[in-house]
Protein backbone atom coordinates (compact mmCIF):
# COMPACT_ATOMS: atom_id res chain seq x y z
CA UNK A 1 0.00 0.00 0.00
CA UNK A 2 1.04 3.72 -0.82
CA UNK A 3 2.20 5.53 2.51
CA UNK A 4 -0.50 8.57 2.46
CA UNK A 5 0.95 11.68 0.94
CA UNK A 6 0.39 14.55 4.02
CA UNK A 7 -1.52 17.29 3.03
CA UNK A 8 0.69 20.51 1.89
CA UNK A 9 0.24 23.54 4.31
CA UNK A 10 -1.17 25.61 1.00
CA UNK A 11 -3.89 23.28 1.12
CA UNK A 12 -5.19 22.91 4.62
CA UNK A 13 -7.33 25.17 6.03
CA UNK A 14 -4.49 26.70 8.46
CA UNK A 15 -2.29 27.58 5.26
CA UNK A 16 -5.05 28.84 3.51
CA UNK A 17 -5.86 31.31 6.27
CA UNK A 18 -2.03 32.23 6.18
CA UNK A 19 -2.35 32.58 2.55
CA UNK A 20 -5.27 35.28 3.21
CA UNK A 21 -3.28 37.06 5.41
CA UNK A 22 -0.01 37.21 3.42
CA UNK A 23 -2.03 38.63 0.43
CA UNK A 24 -3.78 41.32 2.32
CA UNK A 25 -0.07 42.67 3.26
CA UNK A 26 -0.75 43.97 -0.71
CA UNK A 27 -3.10 46.42 0.53
CA UNK A 28 -0.30 48.94 2.15
CA UNK A 29 0.51 49.60 -1.46
CA UNK A 30 -2.53 50.38 -2.50
CA UNK A 31 -3.09 54.46 -2.40
CA UNK A 32 -5.61 56.54 -2.07
CA UNK A 33 -5.77 60.58 -2.66
CA UNK A 34 -6.26 61.64 0.24
CA UNK A 35 -2.89 63.16 1.78
CA UNK A 36 -1.47 62.37 5.67
CA UNK A 37 -1.96 65.32 7.92
CA UNK A 38 1.76 66.85 6.94
CA UNK A 39 1.42 66.74 3.43
CA UNK A 40 4.34 64.01 3.42
CA UNK A 41 2.67 61.51 0.93
CA UNK A 42 -0.70 59.81 -0.15
CA UNK A 43 -2.57 57.56 2.46
CA UNK A 44 -2.58 54.06 1.65
CA UNK A 45 -5.66 51.88 1.85
CA UNK A 46 -4.13 49.53 4.77
CA UNK A 47 -3.59 52.69 7.34
CA UNK A 48 -6.61 54.10 6.11
CA UNK A 49 -8.57 50.88 7.40
CA UNK A 50 -6.64 51.22 10.88
CA UNK A 51 -7.59 54.91 10.91
CA UNK A 52 -10.94 54.20 10.57
CA UNK A 53 -11.49 51.82 13.35
CA UNK A 54 -9.95 53.73 16.14
CA UNK A 55 -12.67 56.43 14.53
CA UNK A 56 -15.59 54.03 14.98
CA UNK A 57 -14.35 53.66 18.47
CA UNK A 58 -14.17 57.04 19.51
CA UNK A 59 -16.89 58.78 17.66
CA UNK A 60 -19.71 55.48 18.36
CA UNK A 61 -21.23 57.66 21.47
CA UNK A 62 -22.76 59.47 18.26
CA UNK A 63 -24.20 56.99 16.96
CA UNK A 64 -27.92 58.07 16.96
CA UNK A 65 -28.74 53.99 18.12
CA UNK A 66 -26.68 51.22 19.61
CA UNK A 67 -24.42 49.46 17.20
CA UNK A 68 -22.86 46.33 17.18
CA UNK A 69 -19.23 47.48 17.66
CA UNK A 70 -17.68 44.09 16.84
CA UNK A 71 -19.43 44.43 13.98
CA UNK A 72 -18.39 47.80 12.76
CA UNK A 73 -14.86 47.45 13.57
CA UNK A 74 -14.96 43.97 11.69
CA UNK A 75 -16.45 45.48 8.31
CA UNK A 76 -13.71 48.44 8.40
CA UNK A 77 -11.14 46.37 8.86
CA UNK A 78 -12.36 44.56 5.88
CA UNK A 79 -14.59 46.52 3.74
CA UNK A 80 -11.69 47.79 1.33
CA UNK A 81 -9.46 44.30 1.05
CA UNK A 82 -11.00 44.14 -2.61
CA UNK A 83 -8.68 47.15 -3.40
CA UNK A 84 -5.99 44.77 -3.99
CA UNK A 85 -7.06 43.84 -7.34
CA UNK A 86 -9.81 46.71 -8.11
CA UNK A 87 -7.23 49.48 -6.73
CA UNK A 88 -8.67 52.74 -4.76
CA UNK A 89 -11.78 54.60 -6.99
CA UNK A 90 -12.14 58.23 -6.22
CA UNK A 91 -14.86 59.40 -5.13
CA UNK A 92 -15.65 61.98 -7.51
CA UNK A 93 -14.41 60.01 -10.03
CA UNK A 94 -17.66 59.21 -12.14
CA UNK A 95 -16.44 56.81 -15.10
CA UNK A 96 -13.95 54.73 -12.83
CA UNK A 97 -17.35 54.62 -10.60
CA UNK A 98 -19.32 53.38 -13.45
CA UNK A 99 -16.77 49.84 -13.32
CA UNK A 100 -16.35 49.86 -9.49
CA UNK A 101 -18.95 47.09 -8.45
CA UNK A 102 -18.12 44.67 -11.39
CA UNK A 103 -13.82 45.19 -10.79
CA UNK A 104 -14.81 44.96 -7.06
CA UNK A 105 -17.05 41.64 -7.38
CA UNK A 106 -14.25 40.09 -9.23
CA UNK A 107 -11.47 40.78 -6.30
CA UNK A 108 -13.90 40.06 -4.16
CA UNK A 109 -14.41 36.35 -5.83
CA UNK A 110 -10.44 36.22 -6.08
CA UNK A 111 -9.52 37.54 -2.74
CA UNK A 112 -12.25 36.59 -0.01
CA UNK A 113 -11.77 32.50 -2.36
CA UNK A 114 -8.39 32.55 -0.90
CA UNK A 115 -9.86 31.91 2.31
CA UNK A 116 -11.37 28.68 3.66
CA UNK A 117 -15.17 28.03 3.63
CA UNK A 118 -17.32 29.46 6.27
CA UNK A 119 -14.61 32.32 6.82
CA UNK A 120 -15.15 32.98 3.33
CA UNK A 121 -18.66 33.93 3.48
CA UNK A 122 -18.49 35.42 6.71
CA UNK A 123 -15.86 38.64 5.11
CA UNK A 124 -17.55 38.48 2.07
CA UNK A 125 -20.97 39.43 3.71
CA UNK A 126 -19.22 41.98 6.16
CA UNK A 127 -17.81 43.57 2.98
CA UNK A 128 -21.20 43.01 1.27
CA UNK A 129 -23.21 44.85 4.29
CA UNK A 130 -20.78 47.94 4.22
CA UNK A 131 -21.61 48.23 0.80
CA UNK A 132 -25.24 48.37 0.56
CA UNK A 133 -25.26 50.72 3.74
CA UNK A 134 -28.27 49.06 4.87
CA UNK A 135 -28.15 48.28 8.46
CA UNK A 136 -27.25 50.64 11.03
CA UNK A 137 -23.93 49.28 11.71
CA UNK A 138 -22.96 49.72 7.88
CA UNK A 139 -24.61 53.41 7.85
CA UNK A 140 -22.17 53.78 10.85
CA UNK A 141 -19.20 52.81 9.11
CA UNK A 142 -19.87 54.41 6.46
CA UNK A 143 -19.85 58.06 7.96
CA UNK A 144 -16.47 56.79 9.55
CA UNK A 145 -15.67 56.40 6.02
CA UNK A 146 -16.48 59.95 5.36
CA UNK A 147 -15.73 61.60 8.61
CA UNK A 148 -11.62 60.36 8.86
CA UNK A 149 -10.34 61.83 5.26
CA UNK A 150 -12.68 64.93 6.03
CA UNK A 151 -10.42 65.38 8.71
CA UNK A 152 -7.14 64.82 6.58
CA UNK A 153 -8.66 66.97 4.23
CA UNK A 154 -9.39 69.46 7.40
CA UNK A 155 -5.73 69.65 8.02
CA UNK A 156 -4.02 70.21 4.33
CA UNK A 157 -5.58 73.57 3.36
CA UNK A 158 -8.71 71.27 1.73
CA UNK A 159 -6.61 68.34 0.82
CA UNK A 160 -8.96 66.92 -1.99
CA UNK A 161 -11.33 69.67 -2.14
CA UNK A 162 -8.68 72.29 -3.37
CA UNK A 163 -6.34 69.67 -5.44
CA UNK A 164 -9.58 68.62 -7.45
CA UNK A 165 -11.08 71.65 -7.59
CA UNK A 166 -14.35 70.26 -6.20
CA UNK A 167 -17.34 72.47 -5.39
CA UNK A 168 -18.85 72.81 -1.82
CA UNK A 169 -22.28 71.11 -3.13
CA UNK A 170 -19.88 67.70 -4.45
CA UNK A 171 -18.14 67.88 -0.75
CA UNK A 172 -21.66 68.09 0.84
CA UNK A 173 -23.25 65.72 -1.12
CA UNK A 174 -20.17 63.52 -0.55
CA UNK A 175 -20.05 63.96 3.42
CA UNK A 176 -24.45 63.67 3.19
CA UNK A 177 -23.99 59.67 5.57
CA UNK A 178 -22.53 61.64 8.56
CA UNK A 179 -25.86 64.17 9.08
CA UNK A 180 -28.27 61.29 9.72
CA UNK A 181 -25.41 58.77 11.37
CA UNK A 182 -23.40 60.93 13.26
CA UNK A 183 -26.06 63.81 13.53
CA UNK A 184 -24.35 65.46 16.48
CA UNK A 185 -20.72 66.21 14.12
CA UNK A 186 -23.07 67.39 11.29
CA UNK A 187 -22.92 71.21 12.54
CA UNK A 188 -19.05 70.96 12.32
CA UNK A 189 -18.58 68.78 9.19
CA UNK A 190 -20.94 71.92 7.38
CA UNK A 191 -18.80 74.74 9.37
CA UNK A 192 -15.40 73.16 8.41
CA UNK A 193 -16.74 73.12 4.40
CA UNK A 194 -18.53 76.58 4.42
CA UNK A 195 -15.33 77.96 5.75
CA UNK A 196 -13.39 76.97 3.61
CA UNK A 197 -15.46 77.70 0.20
CA UNK A 198 -16.07 80.88 1.72
CA UNK A 199 -12.12 81.66 1.39
CA UNK A 200 -11.18 83.37 -1.97
CA UNK A 201 -8.44 80.26 -2.71
CA UNK A 202 -11.09 77.50 -2.96
CA UNK B 1 -22.81 92.29 31.02
CA UNK B 2 -20.31 90.86 29.01
CA UNK B 3 -21.61 88.26 26.15
CA UNK B 4 -20.89 84.78 26.95
CA UNK B 5 -17.53 83.53 24.84
CA UNK B 6 -18.47 80.80 22.73
CA UNK B 7 -16.72 77.70 23.64
CA UNK B 8 -13.75 77.21 21.18
CA UNK B 9 -14.25 73.99 19.20
CA UNK B 10 -10.99 72.73 20.38
CA UNK B 11 -12.19 72.97 24.26
CA UNK B 12 -15.85 70.83 23.37
CA UNK B 13 -15.63 67.05 23.40
CA UNK B 14 -16.24 66.73 19.91
CA UNK B 15 -13.31 68.97 19.10
CA UNK B 16 -11.04 66.74 21.80
CA UNK B 17 -12.44 63.49 19.82
CA UNK B 18 -11.10 64.95 16.84
CA UNK B 19 -8.05 66.56 17.83
CA UNK B 20 -7.32 62.85 18.89
CA UNK B 21 -7.63 61.29 16.12
CA UNK B 22 -6.17 64.02 14.16
CA UNK B 23 -2.66 62.80 16.06
CA UNK B 24 -3.55 59.63 15.52
CA UNK B 25 -3.00 60.19 12.12
CA UNK B 26 1.23 60.17 13.26
CA UNK B 27 0.99 56.43 13.43
CA UNK B 28 1.28 56.24 9.96
CA UNK B 29 4.87 58.13 9.46
CA UNK B 30 6.59 55.82 12.28
CA UNK B 31 8.61 53.03 10.83
CA UNK B 32 8.93 49.20 12.06
CA UNK B 33 12.07 47.13 11.54
CA UNK B 34 9.37 44.75 9.24
CA UNK B 35 9.67 44.47 5.53
CA UNK B 36 6.22 44.32 3.43
CA UNK B 37 6.08 41.30 1.72
CA UNK B 38 7.52 42.47 -1.61
CA UNK B 39 10.49 44.16 0.13
CA UNK B 40 9.89 47.31 -1.28
CA UNK B 41 9.72 49.45 2.24
CA UNK B 42 9.67 48.98 6.01
CA UNK B 43 5.79 48.22 7.40
CA UNK B 44 4.50 51.65 9.66
CA UNK B 45 2.70 50.85 12.70
CA UNK B 46 -1.00 52.27 11.43
CA UNK B 47 -1.02 49.45 8.77
CA UNK B 48 1.08 46.57 10.94
CA UNK B 49 -2.20 47.35 13.42
CA UNK B 50 -4.57 47.30 10.69
CA UNK B 51 -2.91 43.52 9.81
CA UNK B 52 -3.38 42.46 13.08
CA UNK B 53 -7.15 43.29 13.21
CA UNK B 54 -7.90 41.40 10.02
CA UNK B 55 -4.97 38.28 11.12
CA UNK B 56 -7.75 38.10 14.67
CA UNK B 57 -10.77 37.97 12.56
CA UNK B 58 -9.20 35.40 10.84
CA UNK B 59 -7.37 33.29 13.49
CA UNK B 60 -10.14 33.39 16.20
CA UNK B 61 -11.62 30.19 15.90
CA UNK B 62 -7.42 29.00 17.06
CA UNK B 63 -7.99 30.56 20.92
CA UNK B 64 -7.75 28.02 23.21
CA UNK B 65 -11.16 29.82 24.95
CA UNK B 66 -13.64 31.85 23.68
CA UNK B 67 -12.70 35.52 23.36
CA UNK B 68 -14.42 38.47 22.99
CA UNK B 69 -13.78 39.45 19.87
CA UNK B 70 -14.75 43.03 20.07
CA UNK B 71 -11.86 43.61 23.22
CA UNK B 72 -9.59 42.10 20.89
CA UNK B 73 -10.27 44.34 18.21
CA UNK B 74 -10.31 47.31 20.13
CA UNK B 75 -6.83 46.38 21.84
CA UNK B 76 -5.00 45.84 18.39
CA UNK B 77 -6.25 48.96 17.29
CA UNK B 78 -5.26 51.14 20.09
CA UNK B 79 -2.07 48.91 21.47
CA UNK B 80 0.55 50.81 19.24
CA UNK B 81 -0.66 54.27 19.65
CA UNK B 82 1.90 55.51 22.29
CA UNK B 83 4.35 54.95 19.45
CA UNK B 84 3.67 58.55 18.26
CA UNK B 85 6.16 59.67 20.77
CA UNK B 86 7.83 56.13 21.82
CA UNK B 87 8.47 55.13 18.19
CA UNK B 88 8.66 51.49 17.69
CA UNK B 89 11.19 49.56 19.77
CA UNK B 90 12.54 46.15 18.22
CA UNK B 91 11.76 43.45 20.19
CA UNK B 92 15.73 42.23 20.15
CA UNK B 93 17.01 45.69 21.32
CA UNK B 94 17.80 45.40 24.77
CA UNK B 95 18.85 49.08 25.39
CA UNK B 96 15.98 50.50 24.10
CA UNK B 97 13.67 48.14 25.73
CA UNK B 98 14.86 49.04 29.12
CA UNK B 99 13.94 52.77 28.93
CA UNK B 100 10.14 51.36 26.68
CA UNK B 101 7.93 51.37 29.46
CA UNK B 102 9.05 54.60 30.73
CA UNK B 103 9.03 56.22 27.11
CA UNK B 104 5.58 55.03 26.62
CA UNK B 105 3.96 55.65 30.18
CA UNK B 106 4.85 59.74 29.00
CA UNK B 107 3.71 58.99 25.71
CA UNK B 108 0.52 57.10 27.27
CA UNK B 109 -0.38 60.33 29.50
CA UNK B 110 0.11 62.93 26.56
CA UNK B 111 -1.99 60.79 24.02
CA UNK B 112 -4.75 59.62 25.48
CA UNK B 113 -4.83 62.97 27.29
CA UNK B 114 -5.94 64.17 24.14
CA UNK B 115 -9.45 62.70 24.80
CA UNK B 116 -12.29 63.72 27.15
CA UNK B 117 -12.70 61.75 30.57
CA UNK B 118 -14.39 58.57 29.97
CA UNK B 119 -13.02 57.33 26.91
CA UNK B 120 -9.39 58.59 27.82
CA UNK B 121 -9.39 55.84 30.54
CA UNK B 122 -11.22 53.27 28.20
CA UNK B 123 -8.65 53.13 25.76
CA UNK B 124 -5.73 53.78 28.02
CA UNK B 125 -6.83 50.77 29.73
CA UNK B 126 -6.60 49.00 26.60
CA UNK B 127 -3.12 49.55 26.10
CA UNK B 128 -2.55 48.66 29.22
CA UNK B 129 -4.29 45.10 29.33
CA UNK B 130 -2.42 44.52 26.04
CA UNK B 131 0.98 44.92 27.87
CA UNK B 132 0.38 43.40 30.83
CA UNK B 133 -1.13 39.81 29.01
CA UNK B 134 -2.73 38.64 31.82
CA UNK B 135 -6.35 38.17 29.90
CA UNK B 136 -7.43 35.57 27.29
CA UNK B 137 -7.77 38.52 25.15
CA UNK B 138 -4.69 40.31 25.84
CA UNK B 139 -2.67 37.27 25.04
CA UNK B 140 -4.53 35.98 22.19
CA UNK B 141 -3.80 39.62 20.54
CA UNK B 142 -0.70 39.68 21.85
CA UNK B 143 0.35 36.14 19.85
CA UNK B 144 -1.77 37.90 16.82
CA UNK B 145 1.18 40.74 17.61
CA UNK B 146 3.78 37.89 16.70
CA UNK B 147 2.09 36.11 13.87
CA UNK B 148 2.14 39.26 11.86
CA UNK B 149 5.18 40.05 12.02
CA UNK B 150 6.20 36.11 11.20
CA UNK B 151 4.80 36.04 8.24
CA UNK B 152 6.01 39.40 6.83
CA UNK B 153 9.47 37.67 7.68
CA UNK B 154 8.78 34.38 6.25
CA UNK B 155 7.54 35.82 2.98
CA UNK B 156 11.00 38.06 2.73
CA UNK B 157 13.81 35.74 2.93
CA UNK B 158 14.04 35.37 6.53
CA UNK B 159 13.58 39.54 7.21
CA UNK B 160 14.47 40.78 10.04
CA UNK B 161 16.01 37.39 11.07
CA UNK B 162 18.28 37.23 8.43
CA UNK B 163 18.99 41.61 8.38
CA UNK B 164 19.52 41.58 11.99
CA UNK B 165 21.42 38.12 12.25
CA UNK B 166 19.16 35.99 15.29
CA UNK B 167 19.67 32.94 16.55
CA UNK B 168 16.75 30.91 16.21
CA UNK B 169 16.71 30.51 20.13
CA UNK B 170 16.13 33.98 20.00
CA UNK B 171 13.04 33.91 17.07
CA UNK B 172 11.51 30.76 18.90
CA UNK B 173 11.77 33.04 22.65
CA UNK B 174 10.24 35.98 20.70
CA UNK B 175 7.55 33.60 18.95
CA UNK B 176 6.58 32.11 22.37
CA UNK B 177 3.27 33.55 23.25
CA UNK B 178 1.35 31.85 20.50
CA UNK B 179 3.04 28.12 21.59
CA UNK B 180 0.10 28.69 24.39
CA UNK B 181 -2.42 31.37 22.62
CA UNK B 182 -2.81 29.76 19.50
CA UNK B 183 -1.40 26.04 20.03
CA UNK B 184 -2.49 25.13 16.40
CA UNK B 185 -0.23 27.73 14.69
CA UNK B 186 2.94 26.53 16.79
CA UNK B 187 4.21 23.23 15.03
CA UNK B 188 4.45 25.83 11.62
CA UNK B 189 6.03 28.55 13.20
CA UNK B 190 8.26 25.96 14.65
CA UNK B 191 8.60 23.88 11.28
CA UNK B 192 9.23 27.46 8.98
CA UNK B 193 11.76 28.43 11.71
CA UNK B 194 13.39 25.40 11.77
CA UNK B 195 13.83 25.49 7.74
CA UNK B 196 15.11 28.43 7.51
CA UNK B 197 17.72 28.28 10.31
CA UNK B 198 18.76 24.63 8.29
CA UNK B 199 19.40 26.76 5.61
CA UNK B 200 23.63 27.58 5.27
CA UNK B 201 22.55 31.29 4.86
CA UNK B 202 20.53 31.36 7.72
Amino acid sequence: MEPEIPEPESASKIGQQLAFLVEADKLKNVLRRTMLTDGSRQENTAEHSWHLALTAMVLEEYAPAPVNIAKVLRMLVVHDVVEIDAGDTFAYDTAGNATKEERERLAADRIFGLLPTGLREELRSLWEEFDAAATPEARFANAVDRIQPFLQNRETGGGTWHTHNLSRDQVLARMDPVRTALPQLWPTIVNTIDEFFAKPSA
